[in-house]
């Protein structure tokens, strides 16, 4: 084991991850450099940087990546009505292929030779980055401590910690939460404690990011999202990044009681498991968005992106964000969203995310045609007959040589 | 015209179908057979028997056909967790088949050589009542009035009612909702009027079966579904047929402000349209339904159904359901719900349908294996690295032949 | 029929496109602007100048679109692997696209209000020009003489030519083939006739392009075809243009037998036709790309383009190469093929096109993986297991339910 | 490793898998089950049995398959028109799930806790075989030698043999095929030696089941395949049972120099391969199936059909016959079979399968409609007019808008 000379750590500064870092000094001889991102999780990173100094680290990065994870990664996904399994906005995928590229960034500039994580064995975080580490940089080595270690329950993980001198929070870890989480500026997300019976309610207070519907205030907001080629580029009239925008919309959400869903999903491991995920912003974008498409997009390309959407989601799921198939599908997803431009009206209730009008000057909307009134000519109905009679002559040939429908 | 003896119309007893059988009577000197159907629509179907009569119809049909609608039509369409666009539960366009099928019954019963309707030459429905009727009869004749006549606005056909002697319930028509609607048991649709311009938001007043969110109870409810084969069969312990299910859903998510949907959505005859939907029960079966999915459903499967749905519900909303294509496609997805059965538990609560629980006899959600706590060997940790590593393999040859993703 | 005062013919100087110019004259009293291009269906075109001219024609445009057609057409459209229902080309529908581009920017050039066409009302054809029209001008009038004249036999037509002074050269009408055929560079298309029995096999004499397998040489033919990013650049060396990249494929596939298909297909206008065609050079060309493809693409993105192609082959046989979709759908494959570059090697023989060899610097195939011979360790086999394990987990889950698979 | 009592292995009397034998009676100290199969490889199978005692086995399996191969499995398959990647007609991967299902019987007939194999860890086989026998018997051990021994070489496959007093057959040993090949009645496959170039053209002397085209009659073979729900019942005239079918299109076919492929293709495990097939029956039935469907099936079936296919295949590919997601697309195609009856007359000709007629008596042919005669009314082509009026609506409304296509 002892051909690892350097290994880049995604460190989130938190007892896990401080394990590992004393466990591959200790394991694999070398040297750690320990990477830690803000990508909206909602806590300092930069205590995180003692912590390493204090295990001995001497590359310590520290990333603000809020711009990059919104612009690049969440953005281009929610341009295709992303959703796994038709309910799961992929708020912890999403974030995954970022961190896996800044892995492999901070590999090639420390010369490292191998990168680390602390997902488990069982999930689908360590695909997701593995896969794009690999995709990356082909050469990398890849040390999964929870594959490798014994270190399999609490208090095994105490008692290395007490052996080792790595300082551990007592207090902190016994307010801890009983689910596991993590967070992005797109979601939070919760697994295991009573989520682990599917048949049991998630309870009140695990939920951190929004008010229950029940708790949210009596009277709507109202806000107007405004779109330019299938991106919110301003709320209410004003312009925002997309960082600012996501900030917005999970603070306005979560504030109405938004974005809460409760899930078994099929991880790509071959399992199922329960989770629950606050996305208060992702679900006010992908019910904007589609409502932004109903006017401005073509028909047959709505229909082909519904149709595409689902293996789309699940290349993302399974990890392969950093795949020539994922380029190919957003090479399309991409094109499809030139005329995606115009504004949004919506209504936020006590968990209701209500469409109430969309505008753009890039509208196929033409009531002059689509009118209950006189149209002027504008559509000539007799041509509805040719149109049915000859979608129907299939089905009457067919008919008549006697193969019945019911 | 006069090659045509007698003539099956869909008719609904109101005014415009009224018209419709003196104008056939007229125009084609033929005899004219009515038929009225209870879908669920809310309205008493008995009266349209006096009318009728009052305009000479000789055979006359009224038909309860709810529960056959909802068993044969409804829950099959919800097996595919069927969204027209995203957003469209279907609710006019899965009546239509239904329709088409007793006018070629009728027609055949009373040796009919034509059918009639009153759907307008703009609309999806004209398509699907004329598909339905060709695919089951190809030599029917078919009668559109509106694409034929020239009583094209209101005060044309009021002349005509006045010339023809036709009874005009003025005091009705003066109070007449500004909307074009439809209603059956799976929903009731609004068109026209303010809707007309996308952007303004739909008045209160509209809306006839829910409540607003705002106007809903304070107080959730909670409902147990419970399913067979992927059909809701018993609900909070009670067996229930197929409408009385559909039934008691529409009462209980109206009254939770559940199942309002306002949707710009494509036609098939070529043109947007933006339409205002409640569909209170349906919104609850179709959650409920992925819910019990979840736990049941292989997960190719899911995805396989997920990747079909959009395509088997654009065969519907453009008036398919009699096709061999959508028979083929209701053979894989009948197939798939084999498993699908347990019970669901949902809350209801101001316009949300939250799942809070699911369970069932056939869930494939294994607790030993998905657990964070220590798994007693029922998953090996360490087979994740070989599955990582032979699922980047094809990634790493990529980026060692130089193939840069970023 | 006042309102049109000039109408772009798509104009081949022969019979029935003449008879049109004089009908439109006579119709519709307005001018007639004639366009006839070189799409390589190995006919001359300047003669139709003096036809037109003899015919009164004032604005007579000729065209030579031979690269134009390969190269942003044929080729783009080979990326794909394109085929309809399995067996077709798509000759026919790929030329008509530009004819109607061009229509359409003569139109604007010569002020022309109408387009007109000598396609039937019961073919592919006729939408396939008029959907191009309407997408690229959506206010052109479409003037189509076949679904409004009544000359709808032979006779009527000469009779016509008799009484208008349209000279009918009548040693050609008598030798005249039976079939109604259809060439351009791609391919040439038969209908009628015989072929009009599926059961009857097409007779011999018919085939114009190609030899028979039959009386091809004993010996075969070897050829290297060069691509660049998904199209031919080279033959044997040889730089070449895309025309000449096609007739160069032509000649060489027509002397080896090669490219003649027998089909019953599908109609968009809903109805069986049975068709025969020769398409020599597109016949190597598929097989050919399929190979190139085969090393240097992405599995996956090779499984997506596979599952896509259908779809773009009948947007482009129904007539919407003109449409968002198929631009969508273009970027998509387009974005595929950039490292499709490379040599294949094939040996032709009596109706055979045989691979024998492909190579790229782009290659994915690394035999250092793929060997049966010791592999240095580039393979780990034992991480076969853990793929296997996993990829079997939720089949051990759901067997293990009890669930039987046989 | 002594937990495993008895083992059912897959063994073909070969070398390979009778040292397999011996090593797991050293390495596992259980006994072993021997299972050999008659799929059509074209070798006797009985004289396994005298090796398999001479190793000490005391249950040994030997099967006849062949008739449920071809009706089970190859026919299935072929009423969905299945080629992996466009050229590969699965030879080897459909016959994998037949030898899971078996072995998976007799391990439950037997009391075995195991079952092994002798494919190596770099390819499909192996993958097939075990995720079939998972998906029969979840809980069944599986011993795959290639991966867990240390025979990596030829030299110490022999050293093995010496010190176990295996009998090698050196004659046959040293005239060995460079090729590592594999058969059943569907097909033979080659891998390896020159074939590990992909630019290298297969040597003749490889193939062993057809002749060249070169070396094939000079004159044609015609022959009559009857269908019946898609599958072929008679040939000639003459009834056949599945796998007579078979058998007697790879001798005709062969003969004709029928079903060479040569192919680079994607494995499941991540890399490209090269491999060599030949398939003469198959070939020819796929072809034929596709002729008899172009006459019998719905448009929108077949273009179902035909985007469904590559999914299907790779499912078969991988390994997933017994899988969830393969059963429900079954039950889709063979639903759309029904009406997949009548003949089709091939010519078969030096390498070329050449549809020369199709007929049924459930043709949706119709030459009243489809003729370019005088039709008596079957089809007004006015209705195109209307019919391409409103499929160009949304385009012409795009291009209103100001949406360029060029």
């Amino acid at each position: 084991m002892s051909d690892i000379n350097k290994v880049v750590l995604a460190y989130s500064g938190g007892l896990d991850t401080s394990v590992i870092v004393r466990w591959l000094q200790d394991t694999y001889q070398c040297e750690v450099v320990t990477f830690t991102a803000d990508i909206g999780q909602g806590e300092e990173v930069e205590p995180a940087r003692a912590k390493a100094e204090a295990l001995g680290v001497k590359e310590i990065y520290i990333d603000d990546l809020r711009e990059e994870f919104v612009r690049d990664f969440v953005f281009p996904m929610f341009r295709a009505n992303t959703l796994y399994e038709g309910e799961y906005r992929l708020g912890t995928s999403i974030a995954r292929p970022l961190i896996a590229k800044r892995l492999i960034e901070i590999a090639n500039e420390t010369g490292a030779d191998a990168i680390s994580h602390g997902a488990t064995g069982k999930g689908n975080d360590q695909v997701r980055f593995e896969l794009g580490a690999y995709a990356l940089k082909p050469g990398i080595r890849v040390i999964a401590p929870w594959r490798e270690w014994d270190l399999t329950s609490r208090e095994k993980l105490m008692e290395y910690c007490e052996a080792r001198d790595i300082p551990v929070d007592f207090a902190r870890q016994k307010t801890k939460s009983p689910y596991s989480m993590d967070a992005n500026l797109l979601h939070i997300s919760y697994e295991g404690g009573v989520l682990e019976d599917p048949w049991q309610e998630a309870e009140e207070p695990m939920w951190r990011w929004s008010v229950s519907p029940e708790a949210a205030p009596d009277t709507p907001t109202y806000i107007e999202l405004e779109y330019r080629r299938g991106d919110i580029v301003a709320i209410d009239g004003e312009s925002m990044s997309p960082a600012t925008v996501l900030e917005h919309l999970n603070r306005v959400g979560g504030a109405n009681g938004i974005g809460r869903d409760d899930i078994v999903e099929n991880r790509y491991v071959g399992m199922k498991s329960r989770g629950a995920y606050e996305t208060p912003g992702g679900t006010i974008m992908l019910r904007a968005h589609r409502a932004m498409e109903s006017l401005t997009l073509d028909r047959e390309v709505a229909h082909l992106k519904d149709e595409l959407m689902p293996r789309y989601a699940h290349i993302i799921y399974n990890g392969y964000w950093w795949s020539p198939e994922r380029r190919m599908l957003q090479a399309a997803i991409d094109q499809s969203q030139e005329y995606v431009n115009g504004t949004v009206r919506l209504k936020l209730y006590k968990g209701n995310v209500i469409v109430c009008g969309r505008q753009s000057s890039d509208s196929l909307f033409d009531d002059r045609i689509a009118t209950f009134e006189d149209d002027a000519g504008a559509y000539d109905q007799k041509d509805a007959e040719g149109f049915i009679k000859l979608n129907a002559l299939r089905l009457r040939i067919a008919a008549n040589r006697g193969r019945g429908m019911l």
